[in-house]
């Protein structure tokens, strides 16, 4: 990423303010990101999933085995099926595989874990009509990705083949010394912001909750990681932190860093490079890791 | 990786007798792997590259742009140019890019800085002719791959378009906690083997001088780096905390940990699948950074 790219990539965005209602944060960032074109290729149908509301993203000639459960990004208090579609589509394309985008409820109306306990109904149904499923998640997405693969080892049900975690937010009691070192480089969060956050989605219950916090979380037996993340994020630590304890538990994870590169930088794919090579990226690995569990089932 | 194709790896290994001299250890690590057949398709043709014996690793077909600079392993007291085609050869079949493999100076007769000199005189006649060269290295190679483009920063020249390493060997006075933690999983090495080598290497110099453990150094500046270990590994944490300061440095990294693979598991492409993922991985990894360099130089 050359420097006036970057700086062109921050000039977009701005921290937030504090104090919002989370009806204005959520008004505000629909008018951001809930009709951003997703190419003609791109059809959504609504449908429920697990008695969740969904979004299946069709793209011409996505119609690989295997599907891709998409979780949206959004603090845990905005965003919706149709921004998560913004990266879903991409990715679908790139993969060929199919993606389905969650509206699981919000904070905080809906407070730790309801968003939880949808995202593990939605993979419930997906695992239980016989399908192969990648999960994949940004921002706030990312860390309830992590946390449904928990929620679903300690009911038994069978893993996924892997996860995508897009600058996945994996610790809101906030203890990644990123929260603090990377505050001026951060175009967009800051620990006020991802504190009043963390208290609209935890309500009360203890940050330290392993799936609340899934860096906290025993991750043995969890199926192969992939974690991207810029190091202009006041999350760079929260992606560290989970990839190094992923490999002392002695999971498979990989791990790109973007240097200068913002929050879910993968949403300037087409504007910069690292982007799209981190699409690529996610897309074979999405990809490898279908053909591998097809492998296991027939052998 | 299955538990049975973990189990198959780690019995064709054996942790080093101690206590061996250079010559002896030299010509078990040739027996093992200065024959290893690297395809009809390959032709090795010696030269010279400042100086300094090299090969040529030539694969049909294998005719684009830049160079690989192939720095082999062997704790800097084994192996040869001859060892490390075995893992340039693949490497240049899959990226399509021409590899030369060098036999830089080996401990304890040219002790620390010997073999960087070599390495740095090397890489400044490639640079010098106008490639644009991707650096590899496996084990002490990775380790001595770091101080080179570290040296040539120095120097002023020319940063290469990127950095493979595997299993990279970056830390000689032997702080990584997996140095202990990970001893009954590495089928290799100890604690005790890593030490005989460093004091070989170090021929008495501090082994903290950042070109000798460059996971001390400051490493701002460096051209993308991707890094792959696994978790059978006394060298894990030598990767892991490579990659936490490169981050941390405003360097873009990526990184591959494979649960229960030992070190350099490259070496089993064709046996086991994630190292042949690996390998696809660093080829593409080395065709984006010479295709980034190329598009800087048009630019």
């Amino acid at each position: 990423m050359s420097a006036e790219e970057r700086e062109a990539a921050r000039g977009m965005m701005q921290k937030a303010e504090l104090g919002r209602t989370a009806e204005k944060q959520r008004a505000e960032f629909d008018e951001l990101f809930a009709s951003r074109p997703l190419g003609d290729d791109v059809k959504l149908v609504e449908r429920t999933l697990g008695g969740v509301p969904a979004l299946e993203v069709h793209v011409d000639g996505a119609d690989a085995d295997g599907v891709i459960l998409y979780l949206h990004g959004g603090s845990y208090v905005v965003g919706s099926a149709r921004t998560g579609a913004n990266l879903a589509a991409p990715l679908s394309r790139r993969s060929g595989v199919p993606a389905v985008s969650l509206d699981y409820r919000l904070a905080p109306e809906h407070a730790f874990p309801a968003g939880i306990h949808d995202a593990l109904a939605a993979y419930r149904e997906l695992v239980e009509s016989g399908q192969n499923v990648v999960i994949v998640g940004d921002s706030a997405g990312g860390g309830l990705g992590l946390a449904t693969m928990i929620a679903a080892r300690a009911e038994g049900l069978p893993l996924p083949a892997g996860a995508v975690l897009l600058s996945p937010w994996t610790d809101v009691s906030l203890k990644s010394p990123s929260m603090d070192s990377r505050d001026e480089d951060d175009p967009l969060f800051s620990r006020a912001n991802m504190a009043e956050s963390a208290e609209f989605y935890l309500g009360g219950a203890d940050p330290k909750n392993e799936l609340a916090s899934p860096v906290f979380a025993d991750l043995k037996g969890l199926p192969p990681l992939l974690v991207q993340v810029g190091t202009a994020e006041i999350l760079l630590d929260d992606s560290l932190r989970l990839v190094a304890r992923a490999a002392e538990q002695d999971v498979d994870v990989s791990l790109d860093v973007v240097a200068g590169a913002p929050h879910v930088f993968q949403y300037f794919a087409g504007f910069l490079s690292e982007a799209d090579e981190s699409l690529d990226h996610a897309a074979t690995f999405i990809k490898n890791r279908l053909r591998d569990k097809s492998v296991g089932a027939v052998a």
